[in-house]
């Protein structure tokens, strides 16, 4: 299968996950269980009863895909996998998390450690969160892979990825290119990485912004009833921007320059010669939230949500504008 | 890892699916979303309003474990999928499937054709048994996986593996064997098979059978109310019947002579020479439904699903009292 080419990968990830017509909005009637929200979105949403709404998603970590064993503790990996999921129901606002699913594939030959460890990740991880280990399922597979659904309830206003109109603010929360120095620091210092031999005392944030991200939940909770538009940005602050403005149907003005950076992710791009707003833009994986608002509004959500940030404003048109557009092809298949 | 033999299976396996301490009952304060049973049985069923419930179960089918691409159909896989996971919620007694979510794994180099495939058949299923897909996730991997979690409501009456009482009947309903012998010829057949011309005409049937078992959704809804514990008899009738016993704390006598086999069955055991009943004792991969009632409802059983068939019955004491018992030893892992 060529990927990011053809049209295939298009037809099989719009079945799965992001259907290139925008949402679709199915059954509204009311009836316990109709489906409010498919796939395409960060959640999908299911009606409970009037005003509530459950939100199940999906997100698995996969070996020699995501991680290879050789860096990645398994306790941080359970971290990162909860972590993941819980950023997608943040993703759609104010949403309580009730329960997850997990299904694991272990090869025959995997280390007792190992395998504990991932258990005893999930189990610290499920606490810290607060979201208890439903179910799952265990199989043997060749290589490890992880996969979790993640069920949460939520009001019925929930924050979609279509909603963005021209002259809302573009802003967003969390570390925006951390977790990308953090795996590609891992991926260098491969076996040592592991046992933190093989990454710098002064980087071991980085990797920790990688294995451990921190869902936005509360900050969700806390914005939800002043966005119009939301989605999280695992795949990159840019890619993101460009999935909002399509779904939303305006056109973005991107810019970096009131966004934060860590001290240790200012050294990692100064010693990798990198330009440190481009790497934000492009990086990814740090499950941060982007979101539009009315310009009216803005006040109030750094009064709710300090920590917010400018990341530039929406107008009519299409696409987005920014000193990256258009460096990379869209590559979703990983 | 050691499999089946050592303690670590069975943490780890008793973590994700089957707590050994039997059922986890949690918070049944009645608050929205609360856990009333966690990992252990078919599905975890979480509250939702009086009276409602929501069932949430996950199973996946892996290369080189459950399947090769050499003989399965990947559109045949997809009706398997779902139908596995469909019988996860039968399990439980009268519940309606509400949606699925599929986290798929692809390998780079995977043929679109098997892609396209697989997604035509998940279409076609989510479509004859009237469940959405929901949302999903695709990822690169080395090798196929296929997980899927199922989602469904039912009343507050639901069935579990524990409440089989001394007294009660035990009996089931669905093909017995079957798709076990179904699973042997697609493997004898290889590449051929998947063209239907490794396997004999005559026995079609039982690959069908194992590539595209039918859940036992409605026999569920009509038994529910008549019945004391039930799980699928996906790992095989005995050690489907051993686990009712542990769980519920009974023992359990168990026949097979009044089962029935097909046609292509019979010839099956008969051209390889194996012994029918054994056969169909430890063959699993059916999903068909194993269950306990009292003995003055089994003739309203008989009347409301008239195919079911009688297995034996319960008794004082522990364990399972068979011509099989005790031949293999417990294996889950697979």
């Amino acid at each position: 299968m060529e990927m990011g080419e053809n049209g295939l990968l298009k037809k099989i990830y719009g079945s799965f996950t992001a259907g290139g017509k925008g949402l679709k909005k199915r059954k509204t009637d009311g009836a316990f269980g109709s489906v409010i929200l498919g796939p395409g979105d960060d959640a999908a949403v299911l009606r409970i009863r009037a005003g509530t709404r459950l939100l199940l998603s999906k997100d698995d970590l996969v070996e020699g895909t995501h991680f290879e064993r050789s860096w990645a503790d398994p306790r941080r990996l359970a971290a990162r996998l909860l972590a993941v999921n819980l950023s997608d129901l943040a993703a759609m606002g104010d949403v309580k998390p009730l329960g997850c699913l997990v299904s694991v594939g272990f090869p025959a030959d995997l280390p007792a450690d190992w395998a504990l460890g991932f258990l005893r990740g999930l189990k610290k991880a499920s606490s810290r969160w607060s979201v208890p280990v439903l179910g799952g399922n265990l199989a043997r597979s060749e290589r490890v892979y992880l996969s979790m659904t993640i069920v949460g309830s939520g009001e019925s206003r929930l924050i979609r990825r279509a909603g963005a109109r021209p002259g809302d603010i573009l802003a967003g929360v969390g570390p925006l290119g951390e977790a990308s120095a953090g795996l590609d620091l891992l991926r260098r210092g491969g076996a040592k990485a592991r046992r933190r031999g093989g990454v710098p005392r002064w980087a071991l944030p980085l990797v920790r912004s990688f294995m451990e991200p921190v869902p936005q939940l509360e900050a969700a909770r806390r914005l939800a009833p002043l966005l119009t538009s939301m989605m999280d940005n695992s795949d990159g602050v840019l890619r993101t921007a460009e999935t909002l403005a399509q779904r939303s149907g305006v056109r973005l003005r991107l810019s970096l320059s009131e966004t934060p950076a860590s001290q240790a992710l200012l050294r990692f791009s100064w010693e990798r010669g990198i330009e440190l707003r481009r790497h934000q833009a492009l990086g990814g994986e740090d499950y941060g939230l982007v979101f539009t608002l009315p310009a009216r509004r803005w006040e109030e959500a750094r009064r709710r949500v300090p920590a917010v940030y400018r990341l530039g404003e929406a107008r009519r048109g299409r696409g987005v504008e920014s000193p990256w557009a258009a460096t990379k092809a869209f590559e979703h298949f990983r």
